[in-house]
């Protein structure tokens, strides 16, 4: 497996000091995906869960329904090649495949966007699955923060966790804040874990792509440490989805659906 | 115009305390690109400076050369439409475009790295025009912040700055990271600044992205607040670009090219 931090040695200024120092630092690695032998896209990406990823890559893309539309997957390590075969691909993503998205995020191109209409999508979290405290939004962001030792590290990647009320399940990261929720959501869709109970916990900014994925996952709550946007919280709103966000401090803000964060629980 | 922010009234945690607060939220807004008519590209962004970060797209993508390639260019506004006409297309562009490339920073499709082999990055930024004191640097960082009054009260957007060693020049935020560069870029080519003696600084983590692009807008030096990767700094070193990470708290990190940034210039 390739690394995911390697040393460099840096010139360090610390209050008037000048000294040579070792450093740890994040890195990035491109992959192709091959897609039934046609190059599809590359990805790059925090070299760890790679098969994870592509995986949750092409189901919230819309490519692929579920882990058993996929036949095959093999991964070329050192030409940087992911091999997926599909019995299945989604017979409208030609068409939205040849319009090119730029989101926000970065300014990239991506296809998500189209599928806002997608029959996943459609449907609104209208009930409440999951229900949570104040206390429980600052114990699961302490936990998802102290999974991350590269980002402790590195300072250079964005960490997600899929979490129950309880703790944290499953944490990935990544130096690119989508690929840290396509592992998590493929390593789910492998594994078949239900994820109406769940709560996703995240590092980065609540964008309107942010939003999205988390709602292709199934995940009814969203719990960030940084601002969110206005039309994520649109979306957010239309979803019927909880987004909390700055959450640091002991102090946070519920921006939708404040129903499913209490003070207290009642057993 | 549209507002690049907006008020909403969230719930508030503090330390126990609860309560109904107004809170300002960052926009974000979808345009669609027609480049000689037909659909281009989609971009999500900060809805300000806006025929700018065009311009500074298209020539950081390779599809044009110069601000004199466009013809003209207008604005639907309300339908989010932008319209632009060139006299100049890079015939290379219809080949590489049908490739997609998901990078790190959001795991999305971008072209620029096809571009890697351009022309314009195959230079090599050999000499020294730019000469920064570890102080210079510290004090760009806090004018950038400064200048960023949207960053302040909302804290989702990116803010870049081009700075000469003297001071800020130009200021741009944008939720998106690289729209930020891209509306800097765009002022530059419509303007005909020259950029050698200029300094990118940014809010954002350095990515290998954020390098290439800072490279085609033609600086030599990039101060960052947050961190670098591996990839990004290999490409800075092969490049000869000066990267400087983590600047806050009375420290720093000069990762490449250290020849730039000294402890006092000698009058």
């Amino acid at each position: 497996m390739k690394k995911t931090r390697t040393k460099r040695t840096i010139t360090r200024y610390e209050n008037g000091n000048i000294e040579k120092a070792e450093d740890d630092i994040a890195t990035e690695e491109p992959f192709t995906i091959k897609l039934n032998e046609k190059e599809f896209a590359t990805l790059v990406c925090t070299p760890e869960y790679i098969e994870d990823m592509v995986i949750g890559f092409l189901a919230s893309e819309g490519v692929i329904r579920k882990f058993a539309d996929i036949e095959d997957l093999w991964i070329q390590e050192k030409e940087g090649f992911i091999h997926v075969k599909t019995n299945y691909t989604n017979p409208f993503f030609e068409k939205f495949h040849s319009k090119r998205y730029i989101t926000s995020c970065c300014g990239k191109s991506r296809q998500g966007f189209v599928f806002f209409n997608d029959a996943r999508l459609s449907h609104h979290f209208k009930q409440v699955n999951v229900l949570l405290t104040y206390k429980d939004c600052f114990i699961l962001m302490e936990e998802m923060q102290k999974s991350s030792a590269v980002f402790k590290q590195t300072g250079g990647v964005h960490n997600a966790a899929l979490c129950t009320k309880d703790g944290v399940l499953l944490s990935r990261l990544d130096i690119g804040r989508h690929n840290a929720l396509d592992k998590i959501y493929g390593y789910c869709l492998r594994h078949q874990i239900s994820l109406k109970d769940k709560v996703i916990v995240f590092s980065g900014r609540i964008s309107s792509e942010i939003i999205t994925k988390v709602a292709k996952i199934g995940c009814e709550v969203v719990l960030s440490k940084s601002a969110p946007t206005e039309l994520a919280l649109e979306l957010a709103e239309e979803l019927g989805m909880t987004a909390v966000g700055f959450i640091r401090n002991n102090a946070l803000n519920v921006y939708t659906r404040p129903d499913r964060i209490v003070e207290e629980i009642e057993i």
